[in-house]
Order: C-alpha cells, then structure tokens, then sequence
C-alpha cells in the first residue's frame, strides 16, 4: 500500500483537531483504548501479541538501516529470563548523515503531512498494543496491565498529544499571506510572504529503563512533527518496545514515499555521548540519571536539551476525614510498579502529634501503622500483588532496597515475593522506614525503587517548608496533601505553585499521585530541578523548528 | 487616577485580539499611527515633545528606585552635543532583592491583568512618542523620522506583538477544568484542575547602541506579560529612551495597585555582567556585539538568553527587469541611518561577467557604477541627505570607515557632511567598495556601519553558494536577490530556507530590504549564528513561564 503525507493528514484531521481541543480544554479525553479488551482491539489480539513477543525472542531484530557494523542485545526480563535478541549496531556517521540526507523531503512534506504520518505512526503502534506491552513488561518488569496501559496507549496518547503541540505551533501563522501596507493617496505597498517550517536538524531521543516509550515518546513525536530527523537511542536494558517503534515509524515513511531514515535506531556503550555532541544534533530529549542530564545540559552545547531527571516526591499528610480512604490510596501509589515510577511518593511527612482523621485522632505511631498495615494487607494476596507490583528492573535497585533498610527504622520490611508463572521473577515489596525530620540527609535525596520513609515534623507548617525545599532544591514531579482544612489547603496550593511542582490533594479514591493523565496533566513543570520541561506544553514543541520567510512585491499591475 | 490590571484588560482587549490575529495572518496592521502628525498624535505634540527632551538636559533623570548608591551618566548627541543627564545608580542586591519581592502580585494579577497592563503602558509610550523620538535621536543618531518611527510607534508594535505572543501562549490552556473520567458501570473519576501560569523570575534586558526601544520593547515586554520582573539596562549611550519607558512603566504599574519595582533600571559599567550571573536572574534578552552575547550564552547557564549579535547580510544581484529602481532602492537601503542597522546590506554579490538589466546588458563595471551613483546622486542634496543618514553613532565606526577605505577598490568614497541645524554632528556618507570574491577574509565578517562592498563573482551560482555560506558561518538577518528567472527564485528560495535567514526578491520600490514590519516580518529565524531567537514568535514567550497545576477530586455528593 502507498499513500501520501497530505491524504494520512485527512485521514486522521479529526483525531488531531479532537487532541488540540483536549490540550486546550484539560478534560478527560483519549485516543486508544486503555482496556486490553478484545472488543477495542480484536478477538486474536492479546494471542497475536504474545506470538509476536515469542518470534523476537532468540533471534536478531530485523531492521534495514545504513552502516550497520554488527549486532549488540543483552536484555533480560525482570520477570526471570534473557530475551536472547540482537539489534543492528550502525555506525554513527552514517546514521547522522542519513538523518541529514532525509531532512529536505520533510521539510516539503508540511506541518499537515508530517502531522498525519505521525498519526498513522501512533495508529499502528495502538494496533500493536498487546505486542508493545508484552516488550515493555519484559524489559521494564512493569506487569502486564501497567505494560499495556503506561506502555502502550496512554503512551500513544503522549505522542499524539506532542503531535498536537507541535501542529499547533508549527501552524500558529499562516503559511502564506498578501502584505498591503496604505500610503495615502498613492498605491498601498503590497508584498506576498511566505513563511516556511524547517526543522532544526537532527533530534537525539535516550530512552530510559522504565518507561521507554511513556518517556520516550513525546520527545521522538515533537521533533518529528516539526520536521527533524530522528535517532533513537533506547537504554541497554529497554530496547525492544523502542525498536519496534523504530520499525513502525519506517514503515510508515517508506509507505508515503519518504526517506525512512528520518526514524533510525541508535545502539551501543558511548553511542549516546557520541550522538550528543555531534554538531548535526539539534534537540535531545533523556529521561534518566541525574548525573548524565546534567552531562548534557552542560555539554550538548549546540542544542536544545530537555531533561527529565531525578527527584523526591512528598506527600504531606495533615488530617482527613477518610482515613481509610487515605491508606488504600497510599498503599495502592507505593505498590504500583514497585515504586520505579518517576511520579512514585517517597516521603510521607506526619506531624509528630499526629493528626485528626474524622471525629478521632490517630497519632504518629498510628499513622505509621495504618500506612505500613494497609500496604501489607493490599499485598497479602501473592497472586493479585504480583500484578501490581511487576518486578524489579534494575540490580542496582535491589541492592538499595537492602541498604535502605538500615537507614532508620522498619516499619515494613520488603519481602520477595514468588511469581506463580516467573519462577525466576525478582520481586520485592515496599520497604516501608520512619526517620525524623532531620536526617534530611537520609531521606532527602533520591532512593529510587520500593522505598518509602515517613518522616516525624514538628507539625504542618514544618512538613510544608520542608517538601517545598526539598521540591525546590532535589527537585520533584509530584507533591500530596491530605488536609480538611481549605485555608491550609489554600495556602499549600500556593506554596507548592511556587515552588513548581504540580500538587494532588486528598486524593482518597480511583485516581493515585503517580498517574499523569495525557492532555489534562502536565508532566513536570520545567520550573524545579526534576524536569527542564514539561510533557506537553508550547515550550516543549516551539523550539524545534523555525520559521523562515520569504517576501516579493506584487507590482501594481498584478494587484 | 487608579485602575486594575484587570479593568485595562478589558479597556485593551480589543487591540490585543487585532494583534493576536495580525500574528496569525501576518497581513498588514499597526496600532500605532507611524506619521508623526498632529492629526494622530495632537497639535502640540511636536513641541511638547521638544519641551519635554530639552527639560531633561542638564539634569538628574528623577527615578525613585531601591538602593540608590550614586549617579551616572554621560550620553552625547551624535549631533554634537552633551545630554548631561545623570541617572540613579542602583546597587545590584537592592534590584534584584526589589524584582523578586515584586512578583507574587504580579502573578496573582493573572494573564488578562498582565496584559491589560502591558498594553496601558504601551498606550502611555505611544503619546509620549515625540519625546522618546528626540530621545532616540539624540542618543542613537538616527534622523528624526526614523528615530520616531523605528523609536516609537514601531517599538511600540514590537512591543504589543510580544504581549500578544506571551498572552496567546499563557491562555493556551483553560486556567481551571474538570476531568472526569468513565468508569463503566462505576460512577467516573472527577477532578476539578486548576493550571496556574508563573514566571520563572527576573528578566534583564541588555539595551543596544542604535536601537534601545525597537531591539529592547520584545524582551522587555515578552517578559513581563509573562508574569517576570524586569531589569532594564541601557548601553551607556542609549540610555534615556530606556529610563522614560522604565519611568512610565513603573507609574502605570503603581496606579494598578501593583508594586512599581516590577521594572527597574540599572546603570553602571559591570552591572550587565553581575547581573547576568545572579541566579535570580531567569531571563536575559541581549543585542549587540557577539563578543558578549557569545559570553552570556557560555556563562548565564541559569537563564534563558535570548541574543541578536553579529552578521554579514548579503544581496546577490543576478538580473533585473528594473535597474533603475534597483539602484533606487538600493541607494535608499545603504543610505539609511547611515548603514547602522543590523539588517542593511554590507555585501553585494554581481558577477564578473555582468547581469541582465532589462532589454540590456550592464557589465559588472556599470553596475558598479550604477550602484556607486545611485548613492551620491540620492545623497548629493544634503539637507535632504541628513535626514536619512542620520549621525554616526559611535568613536568605532567613524573609525571603521577610514580604515575599511584600505581594504579594497574605493569606487564610491565616504564624505563627511554639515548638518544645517548641528554644527557639530558627525555625519559620514557610504563608503562603496569592490572586492574579487576570493577576498572573503575581508568582506566576510560585518563591517559596521555605511560600509558596503560590491564582490564580483564567478557567476550567480557563485553568488547564491557565497551568499549561504556567510550566511550559516558568520549569521545574517536579511539576504536580497534580484532575478528575473523564476526558476533561479525559487532554487534561490529554497537555499536561504535552508540557510535560515529572512529572503526578499525583487525590491524596486517603496519597501527596502532593511525594514521588518511589526506582526508580518519575523525579524532573525534562530536558524543561523546572527540571533538565537526570533521577534516575535512563540518559542520567544514560551519558556518564560511555566504552568503549574494542582487537582482534587470531586466526591460523588458534589457532582
């Protein structure tokens, strides 16, 4: 099958239009169903996925891309086995001179045709959901539903979100336009302008161990729609789900008769520093360690450089009327993907008078118990846990929930868990500590993985300064209150705006402070040390491409 | 009189929705009257205008700022005459100590509200614009009617079309939403959002030499409505068309309530270094030379730098179908201020083997001299030559021309002409050089001032290549091409596309390759070493606030 840019753009004009509208309206929208059901994507769709899973395994990856100099692989799944695949390894001159060579044809292609090739790329990608997902779960440890769901389509709406952005923008003049300016008596001035699109160049995405495409996605659809090449560049342990994209999108390309090396993927050691300070690359956007996102902020001079990177989230807890409510959403939020998401609470500040929970007081002791007791109850299922929990991805990972214990006092111990179809699975419950508020050097910075730590304050105000400081000077992508008080409420909300960091409050029900919903929430602010940049905004998309103008004067005659 | 930002919002909006919708169709319009008429501007403007300047001679510039220390100053006419004004000098703690204290209220004053203000202080500076016009004059030494137009009502515009960018950027998403969320059977998941726009701190504005208020007013004001203090500082020259904007903006912000240190002026040797340095300081908006700009971008790693520096603008002359209006308009575009804009043309690029003109052949040595003519002949009355000469502005470039005299065939020498009304003006005509192409060393950097080099080449290919070289190497804000094949333009076309500098084709008439219309002409792309932004466009707003939200659910009682 072919097809032409401009036709995929009529094709999916509706779908782009319903996406610019959510980001404007913030309301509860999607693209792709989020329910792995067979009704949303086809009877035989979880068993195509799983058969498509098992043909990767044990074999190299089939991708035709320039200066291919050998095969690197070396995946293994949290849950217990090694993936057994080979990746293309291209030489790295040859990928950036592909990139370049492919550019000028993009460019011709429009902010229209770019945007609706994009849109097929993410149509394809959502009916390969279950495939993806069993890729994500089997490189990140996340289980299945989070695989599906985080993984897959509400990555996919990530991506056309960034679509939407950077349409938008690319889209906010006219293309062309008639200039008259009046003199008077005499004839007006009249000029015809063009104002082209051209990309910056070449785009670099370094994907993370966690959330390859959720993370990976925005950054690989902006600097696409805008009219940059892009080279991804998957981390060693997460390659899979970003190389079948990679496949996808050059797919796409080729159909509609465009260079499909303006999608290539990038893999190896040092391939990452090495694209990163090449001259041809013009944006790069890395969710990762702190230390190598600063490395590029402060290196990869020569371009825009968007950073996700580490944090510590608070939760603040100053009473409620729903105690119950409050320990099965923590319990929930510190269970989920065993606590290896970006937006997961690591501190938990509690005065150390306790605090009112409906007509009754529970002191600090007793709030350590509830939180440690319902995390402990949610998990007591091994079966149901398991789902929740998913593995964990990294040895680095395991080894600090250990060292982590002896940084204050249990109050949960983590447990292995055995995996009733992964024998071989390494999962660990929430390691659960309390520590007073001054071993801020114990519990203020980040421990990434199951581990939580409640932290005894001097009271409210003394919780607030510190999860305001902590935001302002480790960073965090999200913060928590629980509070029945509205001034207080008022007055946190305030703070916390200050301080740039997005704010849940009494969240006691369905929706958890990890979760970060595609056109409603921002994800980071840009405006704290976690995140340079926030998924999705116009700051986010404005600069990866520029407008470039051309004038002529309409003579007199041709008026 | 006192107002709200609010109320002027709403006195404003109108104006702000034209130039909302100007940007997006980039067609002509103006809110500000550019003939310096009484019908427009009131009968005794001119003379109040003159009043007004002649008061500030001789005399402190009264500015009641935080943390006075002394007093500077030390500006001279161009035309030949001491201002002998002294401004507050302010320490650099106090300012910015003053800025940050200043910008909660400005945020809580909310987008509207800031740009309500923004626009009052524009309406304020448009009636001022007689004063600020001799102001500009007798800083920069631009002719009267430049210096009010390009000082005043276009600044102005410049100005308004940074608001209208900031605002349109800061409303991309509603200020508050509900998201709710299907659950099937399940009642839905309800959250009520709300998206909070903050400035990410304290803005600098480092003031040029030639162009204060056209180059300062998009920082300035992208800034502000942005929900920033500002720092204004001047070049030494150029100072008092800053410090009236910085005073009116202040007594505006006073009478809404608000706290008048959201603007301030600083003075002083080494303040633009301190300041540039100080982690308060968010933003930095830079024109002038590249030495520094490049110095800001390397060290103000905490700020977001915006620069326009240095670069070599080129006209390639490959055929006309008009020679007499092209030397016209040539005349006019090398005459104008005397050279001393960033976007005249310094290089002419013809080929050895002449152009096309008309039904005619012009040898390359009768283009030449077609152009040298030109010149002398539109500047050979010189009353009506000061006025579009203007004075030179500073020691360097009178300097400049001498010297540049040496570096190839002088075919059109500089004359020093008298002023009629300023005795002591410095006024110098262009200086019109030939050059081989292979002298790149010499033409190939800016020289500037009214200096301009006519290079012969091998032929127009010769000429397009030379063109886009300099033009990616050494940065250009404006190239011109003069072509009667349609075919050459468009290849033509495509090539300053991909080289990232703003084209004209063709200019015969009444519109000259140095003029950047206000809503219509993007003035610098970003695309190449001449600027690293755009005025104005929406990567230049963007990243000076971010938006930060908080979100609580909604029980199912209050749904």
């Amino acid at each position: 099958m072919t097809t032409t840019p401009q036709a995929l753009f009529e094709t999916h004009e509706a779908t782009l239009q319903k996406a610019v509208e959510a980001c404007r309206s913030r309301a509860y929208w999607s693209a792709f169903p989020e329910m792995p059901s067979p009704r949303a994507y086809g009877e035989t769709a979880a068993a195509d996925g799983d058969a498509a899973f098992a043909a990767y395994r044990d074999k190299p990856f089939e991708l035709d891309q320039p200066g291919v100099t050998g095969t690197a692989g070396g995946e293994r799944s949290p849950f217990g086995f090694d993936l057994g695949i080979t990746y293309p390894v291209s030489d790295v001159d040859a990928l950036v001179k592909a990139a370049k060579a492919a550019m000028p044809g993009w460019r011709k292609a429009g902010p229209n045709g770019r945007a609706g090739v994009c849109l097929e790329i993410l149509k394809r990608l959502n009916a390969r959901s279950f495939e993806i997902a069993n890729a994500v779960m089997h490189t990140t440890g996340q289980a299945f539903m989070m695989a599906f769901q985080a993984g897959a389509p509400h990555a996919q709406d990530r991506g056309l979100e960034a679509v939407a952005y950077g349409w938008k923008a690319m889209t906010d003049q006219t293309p062309a336009a008639r200039w008259e300016k009046p003199q008077g008596k005499n004839p007006p001035l009249v000029m015809d302008k063009r104002f082209e699109v051209v990309g910056r160049g070449v785009g670099l995405v370094i994907g993370c161990a966690t959330f390859p495409t959720w993370n990976g996605y925005p950054g690989l659809f902006a600097s696409l729609v805008t009219g940059n090449a892009v080279i991804v560049k998957p981390g060693p342990t997460a390659i899979l789900p970003l190389a079948i994209t990679v496949k996808i999108a050059r797919e796409v390309l080729a159909e509609c008769g465009l260079d499909p090396n303006l999608v290539t993927l990038a893999i190896g050691d040092t391939i990452a520093k090495d694209l990163a300070l090449r001259p041809e690359v013009a944006v790069i956007d890395y969710t990762g360690s702190t230390g190598f996102g600063d490395w590029l902020e402060q290196n990869a001079r020569q371009a825009q450089v968007y950073t996700e990177k580490a944090g510590v989230n608070t939760v603040v807890i100053d009473g409620t009327d729903d105690p119950k409510g409050m320990v099965r959403n923590l319990a929930f939020t510190l269970s989920l993907y065993s606590g290896q998401m970006c937006t997961t609470t690591q501190v938990i500040f509690v005065p150390r008078d306790g605090i009112q929970a409906g007509p009754e007081h529970m002191s600090f002791d007793q709030v350590v118990s509830a939180l440690a007791g319902g995390v402990d109850k949610f998990l007591s299922d091994p079966e149901r846990a398991v789902e929740v929990l998913g593995a964990i991805q990294s040895d680095a990972t395991l080894a600090r929930i250990d060292e982590a214990a002896k940084l204050g006092t249990v109050v949960l111990p983590s447990r292995a868990i055995a995996h009733p179809r992964f024998p071989d699975a390494r999962i660990r419950t929430p390691l659960i500590l309390t520590m007073d508020a001054a071993d801020e050097d114990k519990y203020g910075h980040e421990l990434f993985g199951p581990i939580s730590i409640i932290v005894k304050t001097d009271g409210t105000a003394d919780s607030l300064e510190r999860a305001a400081r902590l935001t302002r000077t480790k960073g965090a992508l999200t913060t928590g209150l629980y509070s029945t008080d509205p001034q207080l409420i008022e007055q946190a909300t305030e703070l916390f705006v200050e301080a740039g960091v997005a704010l849940s409050v009494n969240l006691t029900g369905g929706v958890f402070v990890n979760q970060s919903a595609a056109f409603s929430d921002f994800h980071g602010t840009g405006a704290n040390p976690a995140a340079n940049a926030a998924l999705c905004d116009l700051a986010f998309v404005a600069n990866r491409f520029r407008v470039v103008q051309s004038r002529v004067p309409v003579l007199e005659a041709a008026q």
